[in-house]
Order: structure tokens, then sequence, then C-alpha cells
């Protein structure tokens, strides 16, 4: 009895793929959003002391639903300590520890900064929906390109490098270049086009070589995006992936939603790939 | 009689697709045009009392003009109700009430601004442009690719979330970063690239960690990009769309213009893909 | 012999197809660059009296090579009105004509800028260059595109009028945003990831509604980017356009510097293609 | 003997494929890491003196291992000359020169920056890694494209020069645009949406030309990116290079890292294009 109250309860909170059993999930993404507004607003310095006790009380009502929740997917997992040492089960034991920490020690204000990844939690939920085939292709495109990403950034890496020291020697300290660090700073603020303007160049020499930098950033900002395009564009990815292949007959062009095999009846597999990116986290 | 001249009226306004009757949509875009020049002349502080005369003039004249045509088109319409409750019908109110709200409530001078969705019935006069092929195929592969997008827009939220809040834990409140909305407004600026200035990191473990969110930032700019280039060079997008498809005969390779199928002779529906974006719009 | 004489001028300034005949470009190419670069130059307000002494001399050494150079095509020119309206007679006079213009109208120095259009001479003797054949894909690209581009900045412009109006409304003039024209003006640097930061929002409110015009642009930057490649990856337009196709064969698959059909051996027509970009301009 | 204990330590530092000879390698990486990290350190102007102290005798300790290390290249080098007076022989000699010469030549301070080209020599060891492949195919695609980027290149330096001369003319000094050189300098940084902030249009009319210039540059940023994607989305690029073609059947799908054919089993050739990029530096 009790072993099927759990098994019912695991499969309303761990896969609910029915509608009628959404409702808990959406819930759970409201209580999400508003503990992580709650984070964000408490850092608000001008919040008056009416507001800041009112932010306080949803903090305990949020943290202790959030409590309840933790333990109860304690309770009804099969192995409860695998589901602790996961990536969501630490992310729910991180989304409540630091409120009680700040009772308990009030000194370690800056812990409160943890509840911020909360918003990790919604990943859990979002696991459910249909934008995860979008979200998989996305992650595949990159994944796929990920090596070649790799060696960009660090071709990049050297390529600012390089020109922050020589830009460390054009213009020097009293323009603002005061250590090569700072210089290849300001070499990757220029070279991603972000361009702050908390250091530029003063002297014409170092005007002249930092129009050459952003030239280069122009035109190797091409570089990344012309990798993902070609990834996402190659016909391998489009065709094959995560579309479930029938174990009977073989066919493969089924939809992202189906259940049984459009051509010989036969169950398919459980989809694994278009969640496989985010099962492997909490893994 | 009368039912005729409005219904001819109504063939001039509402479609005019012969050349000899664009001279109305050239006017209407030539007085939309200036009408909205008036709303962003007029919130110049400098100017002297004299063109403030003229401007309030001209007002007056554009709006005189805008309230005939809006009067007209409740006449000439079959069904005016569901022209005024269309969105173009709310647009063309929202085009004079604001001045008409002025004269009576003077203190609400911020509706004034209102006038500026004036510019939003230029989409009206455009939809009879050869251009909108082009507009459709854009809409087109931005709505395919509208999941995706979004998908990707979300992940940037909640990594903006995460390193705001690293960033208002490690620069502080003495560096600018006041605040988690503040930091993760910092995060916005620096990873789209567009870098204000106005708050940028002082400490040489911020500007480090500034450093990893550019880089970041210039390699997922690249998702997008990919995104909307993947759907636009995709064959099915270029194959099918907003060409007619002849009812007789089945031939699908019709300009966009064509009127009456090449193969046939039989005469093409109404192409409505072409306009779909927009005629949605005023549904 | 005196018309023997000048088809062999023009057959070297104007064509010089053969290697030998390059010299006069390379100099020709060298008295452009030293030109633009005395302009340049001659602005900066830093330079000494002796300086500008050299420079003024270098100036008029420059305008007398470039005048004889100006008479000099008129005279071989078969049809020296034609060469004197065309697009590059027209840039050619305006390299010599302010200099001139500077000696008898001293007050007129602003004409002076107008030299720096000598630039535009360069691409006269680049039209021989092997590169024109790349510049002509792009310049393909950019043209079979532009319709789609025209679409993409209009909407952009509709845009950030309505963007940059919300804004003015929202900060106010108290915080830069002091006309619409200057808040429409915010709203492109904002979107298009400049981000000057001479004015930026300070509300809460007015900062968050920049985070959303930049993650719009964030997006929105990928359509032009799409729009492009989806040309150049177009089939049609690699395996059609600059190729000379043989008038007595048919053939099509010649060389871009073919002379003579390599299938049948007869003369191929002039490859007007690769320059007519240019070509276009000099009629 | 002696000979045989050169080619053997020759195969370990130049060539070292097997994975038990990757030891020197990885001591070498961290040894450059290192190298360059303290010559960034260094530059730091507020280190106190006891830790310049210990930066001060690292410093030493690496230029002898370093110094130990190029020796031992000669040594072993079939052709020491050659060795010498190639590209990463050059690198490994400036990896150590300028300590020997900040010893010799106190006031030279300046060469010491010359050790920051010590990052180049991570080349040299990333040659053996499999990111090589990668590698590859993106300087392969640079490379294929560098004509047409060239070109680009070239009409955004035409079109700065003209954009900011007609800045100079419209801003003037008064409002920071003190030189055409200088406005220039701000034409490519708004083009390229850098956008510093240090010099901005500070008058209406200079304004709306600035605005016109960033859509230009919101336009045309495409450019590049569209090139190169057209490169990488190419299939004459994915199919040739750098895969090994078996002499003896003519087999071409093979794996990067394959040794024999795996239709006919015969030796494949020495993959010479994956490492073709760095090799042709060392020549």
């Amino acid at each position: 009895m009790s072993g099927r109250f759990r098994s019912e309860c695991r499969r309303i909170i761990f896969q609910s793929t029915r509608w009628d059993e959404k409702g808990f999930d959406v819930v759970l993404i409201l209580a999400i959003l508003l503990s992580v507004a709650l984070v964000m607003w408490e850092s608000v310095p001008s919040i008056s002391p009416e507001t800041r006790q009112v932010l306080y009380i949803l903090e305990w009502v949020i943290t202790g639903l959030f409590t309840l929740e933790y333990i109860f997917r304690l309770y009804v997992s099969e192995k409860p300590i695998k589901y602790a040492r996961s990536f969501f089960g630490v992310v729910d034991l991180l989304a409540i520890l630091p409120t009680y920490a700040d009772l308990l020690l009030p000194g370690a204000h800056y812990l409160m900064l943890l509840r911020v990844l909360r918003v990790l939690r919604i990943f859990r939920v979002l696991k459910l929906a249909k934008y995860i085939g979008e979200a998989n292709t996305l992650l595949r495109a990159m994944r796929s390109s990920a090596r070649k990403i790799a060696v960009f950034v660090f071709g990049v890496l050297i390529l600012v490098l390089i020109l922050g020291s020589l830009m460390y020697l054009i213009e020097g300290a009293e323009h603002g270049f005061t250590s090569i660090p700072k210089s290849v700073y300001w070499a990757i603020v220029t070279l991603t086009t972000v361009g702050y303007g908390d250091i530029s160049p003063q002297t014409p020499m170092g005007q002249f070589f930092a129009s050459v930098i952003m030239i280069i950033g122009y035109g190797i900002i091409a570089v990344p995006t012309a990798i993902v395009t070609a990834e996402m564009t190659n016909p391998r990815l489009a065709d094959s992936g995560s579309d479930p292949v029938c174990p009977a007959c073989g066919w493969e062009n089924h939809d992202h939603d189906a259940t049984f095999c459009k051509v010989c009846g036969d169950k398919l597999p459980e989809p694994s790939s278009p969640t496989a990116g985010i099962d492997a986290m909490s893994k």
C-alpha cells in the first residue's frame, strides 16, 4: 500500500507526462520563480524595513515548502542516497540550506547568494516541456562543434595575450594600461566588441593599433558563427538523433512524441536522447 | 448605387492591387511619415515658439485628415464593428484620439506619445508592396525557429542571472554593482556585447570574471545566427509556402503575384500566406 | 599615327591586362594612397609649420600629377565628353579641383575635404586585379539579398522608433533622454550593440526595458547574417554568373580569365560580369 | 650509439605520437603557461618586493630550463642550422634571450616583453594533440575565404575613411573629432560595434549620421560571417583534405588517426595535411 502510494507519488513528481498531472509542475515553477525574485529583491539596498519584513516571511514560507518537497522526494525515491547525490538532489539541498545557515551563523550572509542557484531547479520541470526537443538540437549542435570552438577560443586567448602585451608597451601605465593583465582585459573587451570605454587608447599609435584589433575582431567573430551554423545545417544532425528507432522493424522516422511505431505498431523505446543532455546532469 | 460606390471605395483603400489605384497609398504613406516626424520634432525642447505654433497647426491638419479617413473606412466597411475592433482599426483610432484627448484633458500630455504608434499604420500600406514576399520569407524563417530561439533566450536569462549574482558577490556595491538586479543588467549589457561602460568591473578578480563572460558571449552569439541561418537555408522553406497551388491541376511553381494558373489557366486561390503574418494581426 | 599612339595609351591606362603594363597602375595606386594620407595628415592640428610646408608642397606635386593624368585621359579617350561625365571622370575631377579652388577662394577650406574622395580612384585600378572576381561574388550576394535586407532595416527602423519613444517616456529628460529623436538614437546605439554609454538608462524600470531591447538586438542580429549566408550558400549563385559563355558552342565552365573557349576554341566574349558592378558606376 | 640516442631523443621531443611519451609535452606545456603567467604577473605595479623576489627567481629557473631545452633541441636536430632558423627555433630563442639581455643591458627593460611570445611555443606541443584536425578545418576555411575577406576588409577601410572624413566635417574639433585620423578611428569603433564612447557625436546632425553608420555596420557585419559559413558548409571542404588516401586501393574514408587502410590493410601515407598549417610555419 505504502509502496504503491510512493510509486504513484514518484510518477507524479518525477515523470508527469500526462496533462492532468502537470498541476504540481506549474505550482513548482511559480514557487521557483518567486523564490529567485525574492533573492534578487532582497539585495536592493533602498527597500523599506516593512518590505524587508514581508520578504523575510515569504523567504521562510518558500524555504519551508522546498524543505517539505525535498523530504518528500527523498521519501518517494527508490534510491534516496542516489537522489541526494545527483545533480538535482544537490541543487534541491542548496535551495534550502542557506536560509537555515543564515539562522545559525548570522555572519555568513554571503551564503544567502547560493539561493540564486534555485533557478537551476527550473530545468527539472522543463524536462517535461516539449521545448526539450529544441533544446536538445541546440545542445547537440553545440556539443558536436565543441572541439572546434575550444580550438577557436584557445586561439583567441593567445591572440589577446600578444595584442594586450603590445598595447601595454604602446600606451603604458599613464593611459590606463597599468599592467599586462589589465591590457589583456582591454584586448578582450575590444576584440569581443563589448567596448566599455573604461580603458581606451589615447595615443595616435595606440588608436591605430586598436583599430587593427577591432578589424580583426570584426573578421573573426564570423568563425564561431560559421562553426555552429555548419553543424546545424549538417544533414547528419537533422536526420538522426532524438527520434526513437523501432526495435521491431527498424523504422526511424517517428515523431518526437510517438509512443508506438507507426509502421508495425510495436512499442517504441523511451525516447532517451531528447532529455539526454539533462539526464546526464542528474547522474 | 450607394452600395456600389462603397464597394468601389472599399476596393481602392483596402485592396488596390492595380497600379493606377496606388495614388491613395502614396499620399497616405507621406501623411503617416509626416505625422510621425511631427511627434518626434515636438519633443525637442530647443525649438522656438514660432516653430511650435507651426507644428501645432500641422498636427491638427494631420489629425483632421486621419479622422476623415477613419470615418470613411468605417463607412465603406462591410462590417464596421469588425474593422473597429481589428488591429489596424485600433491603431487608426489611436492615431487620432490622443490629439483630441490633449484638447479635453490638458494634463494628460504623455498620452500624446501614443501618436508614435501611427508608424504602425505604414504596415497596412506596405501590405500592397512587392516587398511583402521578402518580408514573409523572413517572418516564416523567424516563426519556424521561434521555439529554438525561445529556448536559447531562456538559457541566456538563467545564465545572466547566475553570472550577475556572482559578479555582485565579487565586485560589491562600492564598484557600482549595488544590487543583484543591477548586476544582472550589467551581465546582459556585457553578454550581448553592448557594453555601455556605465558599470564596469574594477577589481582584478571582477575583470577576470568579466573576461570569461565576454568570451562566453562571443561564443554563444553564434547560436541565434546559426538557428535562423539553418532555417533560411532549409530547402523545405524555399520550396513551399507563399506560392499558391492551382486547385485544378495542382501545379505549384507560380509566381508570387500570379492570379491565374500558368499551366491550365484556372483561377488561383487568394495567395493567403504572403500576407498571413500581417493579416493575422488585423483579426 | 596619332590615332595609333592614342589607342596604345588607351590600352595601357584603361585596360592593361598584361603584366608588363602594370607599372602604370602600381605608380597610380601609390600616388592615390599618398594623396589620401596627405589629406588625413593635414587635418591633424598638432603638426609643426615646417611639416605643414612639406605637406603643402607634396599636395601641389600630387595635384599636378593628377591634373596631367586627367588631361591625358581626356586626350586618349575616344569620347572625352562621355569620360568626363562618367563616375570615374567626376571622381578624377574632384581629386584635383579642391586644391585649385583653395587657391582661388581661400575661405572655402572645407572643400579640401572633397579630396578624400580620391580614395575612390583606387577602385579604377583594382578593376584589373584578380580580386575583382571575389568582390563580384560578394556584390552579387549583397545585391540578390538587397530587398530582404531593406525589409529588415525598415522593420528595425520602426522598432527603434517605438522603443525610443517608450524609453523617452520611461527615463525622461533628466536622465539624458531629452527628446524622442535622441531616444531613438539611443535605441539604435543599443540595438546594434554599439553601446557608447554617452546616454544610458538610470532608473530600474529603464534598465529593465533596456535589457529587453538588448536581448531583442541579440536575437535579430542573426537575421541579416542569415539572409546573406543563405544567398552565398545558394547553388544558383555559385553555378552561374561571372564565367563567360562561349557564343559558338554554349559551353559555360570556363575559368574567370579564359579568353578562348576550351571546347571549340572560339573567342569568348569580354567577361563583362566580373566588373559589372564597377563598370555600372562609370556609365 | 650516440646517433641512436639522438634519434631516440628526436623522436620523443619532436614527434611523440605514443601516449607513454607525452610526459615531456605535459611538463613543457605547464612550464610555458607558468612562464607566461610570470611575465604578466611581473608587470603588475602593486606587488610587494618579496613577491617580486620570488618571481625573479622563478624567472631564472624557467629561463634555465628553456635554455637547456634549446641546447638539447639543437643537439638532437639532424640539421641544427635549419632548426635555429625555423619559426619555432626563433621563438625558442626569443623565449630565453630577453632574460639574459636584461642582465647585460639593464636599460633595455622593454625587451622583457618579448618573453610573452613564449606563448607561441604552445603551438609546437599542440601539434601533437588531436585538436589539430579541428584547427586545420578552421585554418583551411579561413584560408580559402582569405581573398574574399581581404576584399571585404578593403571595402570597409574605404568606407570608414569616407565616413570618418564626413563626420570630421559635421562634428568638428570641438566635439572630440579633432582630426581625420581620429574621426576614422571613431568610425572604426562605431562600425565594428565596439563603441567605447571616448568620442561620441554631440550634434543632432552627427547623431543622425552616426545612426546611419551603425545601421550600415549592423548590415555588413553579416558579410564576413556569411563568407566563412559558406566556406565551412562547402562539401568540397568536408569531403577532401585531412583524411589520408590509401595509395594501394584508393579508399578515402579513413579516420584522421588511421595508420593502415581499413580496406586493403596497406600502410597509409603520413597524414601531412592535418598539421600542414603549422608545419608550414616551421620551415
